[in-house]
Formats: C-alpha cells, sequence, structure tokens
C-alpha cells in the first residue's frame, strides 16, 4: 500500500461516523473503521489516539480559537461580549462540516459514556476559556461565571442545532441562545 | 451485633470522609469504612449501593427540594427568580451539614473519576430543574437556559464555598454568584 493518503485523517472519521450509526459505537472495531476507509489499523492510529479520539478530536482546535477570539476582542468589550464572540466561532468552525458533526451528536446522544466524557470536555473547554478571560484582566468570580454560562450556552445550542436537521445554521442558534439568556437574566 | 443502629449511615459517612482524607479514595475499602464506624459490611450495604455512593447520596435530595422549590413559586415570579430560589434552598440544605459537604469536596477535588461523576450528577440535576420549569409553563429555549444557568451558578457557587473555609455561608455565595451572572449578562 502507498504511504501517500490523502484526507486520511478525514476518511476515517467520515467511515467512523458511518459505522458507529449503522452498528453502534460499541460493536465498531477501530479495524473495522480502518477497514471501511480502505487503510490499515496503523495508519488508524497514526491519526487517532483510540476508537473515542475519533469523536473528540477537534476540542483542542475549538478551544484555541475560543481563546484566541477572547484574547483579541477590543479591549473596551465587555466580557460577556468576548464569550458571545467566542463561541460564535467555534460555531462557525462547527457549521464547516456540519454533516459530520451532525452524525458524531447523535452517536454521542447514544451513548451514556459518551455523554459523560462530553460534559468532561465541555468543562476542560469552560476551564480554557476562564483563563483566557482572566488574562484580558476580568476579575473574579465575573472570569468564571462568564467563562461557565458561554459554555452552557454553546453546548445547549449545539444540542439543539443538531437535533434539528431543518434548522438555521450553528452560528445563528448560538447568537439566539445568548440573547435569550441576557433576556432571562435581565428580567426581574 | 445488635441491630439497632442510630445514625447508622451518618457514622458511616463520617468514617468514609476521614478515610478518604487520611489515605486517599482509591485506598480506602469498604472494609475500612465499615471497620472505622464500628459497623459491618453489611450494615453499609444496607444504606449504599457502592463506596462512590457515600459521596453522591444527597444528590436525590437535593434535586427533589429545587423542583418542590420552582413548583411553589408565586405563579408570576420570572424563571430567573424561580431557578434562584431553589439553588438558594439546595445552598441551605447543604449548609447545615458544611463540615461533611467540604470534606466530601476535598476528596472530590482529588480524583478525576470523582469529578466526572459530579459533573454528570450536576447535568442530571440541571434535566431535572428543567423538567420543572417546562411544568410551569416556561417555553423553549428559555427553560433549558435558565436551567442550566441555575445549576451553573450552584456548582460555581459550591465549588468556591468548598474551598473557603472562613467565607460566608453557601446560600449567600449562591445569591451573590447569581447577582454576579445577571450582571454581567446584562452589561454590553
Amino acid at each position: 500500500m502507498a504511504r501517500w493518503e490523502p484526507n486520511a485523517r478525514e476518511r476515517l472519521q467520515r467511515s467512523a461516523l458511518e459505522l458507529f450509526g449503522e452498528r453502534g459505537y460499541e460493536q465498531t472495531t477501530v479495524e473495522d473503521i480502518a477497514s471501511r476507509a480502505g487503510l490499515t489499523k496503523r495508519t488508524f492510529f497514526r491519526h487517532f489516539a483510540d476508537k473515542r479520539e475519533v469523536l473528540f478530536d477537534r476540542t483542542d482546535e475549538l478551544v484555541d480559537l475560543m481563546a484566541t477570539t477572547i484574547a483579541e476582542a477590543p479591549a473596551d468589550a465587555a466580557p460577556i461580549d468576548a464569550i458571545a464572540a467566542a463561541a460564535e466561532a467555534a460555531a462557525a468552525l462547527i457549521e464547516e462540516r456540519s454533516d459530520l458533526s451532525r452524525a458524531r451528536q447523535r452517536v454521542i446522544a447514544a451513548s451514556t459514556e459518551l455523554r459523560e466524557r462530553e460534559l468532561v470536555k465541555f468543562a476542560s473547554m469552560a476551564d480554557r476559556v476562564h483563563a483566557a478571560l482572566s488574562e484580558r484582566g476580568v476579575p473574579e468570580p465575573d472570569a468564571e461565571l462568564v467563562a461557565e454560562a458561554g459554555i452552557t450556552v454553546l453546548r445547549v445550542a449545539y444540542e439543539r442545532w443538531s437535533g434539528d436537521d431543518d434548522g438555521p445554521p450553528l452560528p445563528e442558534v448560538v447568537r439566539s441562545a445568548m440573547a435569550t439568556l441576557r433576556g432571562v437574566a435581565a428580567s426581574a
């Protein structure tokens, strides 16, 4: 087999998501995934540490983008506006590959283990975003609460978006969820 | 041994928290816990399904209280006020046994597995509180976002409170965190 495997990573992801959808996550092996993609197990492990990682490999990219967006927000931007911009940037990145993202979310929703892993990933995103707000000089407990609220909005919007194939694009769902949170928080 | 074991449940919890603090959670067995409490393993298993459950047995009680508080809030109360009242009621219950609650939180903070379990418990609390808001007729996505935001406030306040032995009581920390969230959400 040739060493040159264009798009091996994405081919493996698509094959994995197809198989998880057809047979279930538990019933699919790394061997199955590699074989469906026309690649070897060895190639799989050059790209992913394990089967689960196929589903969570974009977390770092998303959180780096959010941290950068917060760092680059105008100096006079309110913390809530910085986090809103970060959540929308992450949403735009997810939307770029919306078919994979929706398929991914269906797999996660069907497994308790994966739903728990997803919660842990969102919690680590909140920690990173919290740190980015602190670096902007946002005091406590504001920085932590804004970070947690922003990640909550992203998570709720993402779940709603992936459950509705005919709905608006994710950045719009995030914007609208953020507006809803601000509206209900302001009511008395 | 006599069958009459006054406060067996609380004695087991105190012994467990002492041992988890002294030796670590992983290094403590159910046998150790029962023996420290002067009780048998059998008695332990009459009260708890396993070692981990000692740390999470109050979740149901807390979430029942929150759901009741939401159901009983005045008909014209805003959703955010209903959830704030629920979070404060839960906080008051935790504060009643603040020494155990703080010891518990230290054990959880030291273990990745337990921190993950705690996230899952908070997520299930959010689902329950969400349902209670829906039953009041709060529309979507407001009900879900208010529920998630309220549980986030409770979680952040609880972590801060348990890390500060000399700070204000938990209901006050919750009230202040909720005010912070509302303040930052209102800023533009």
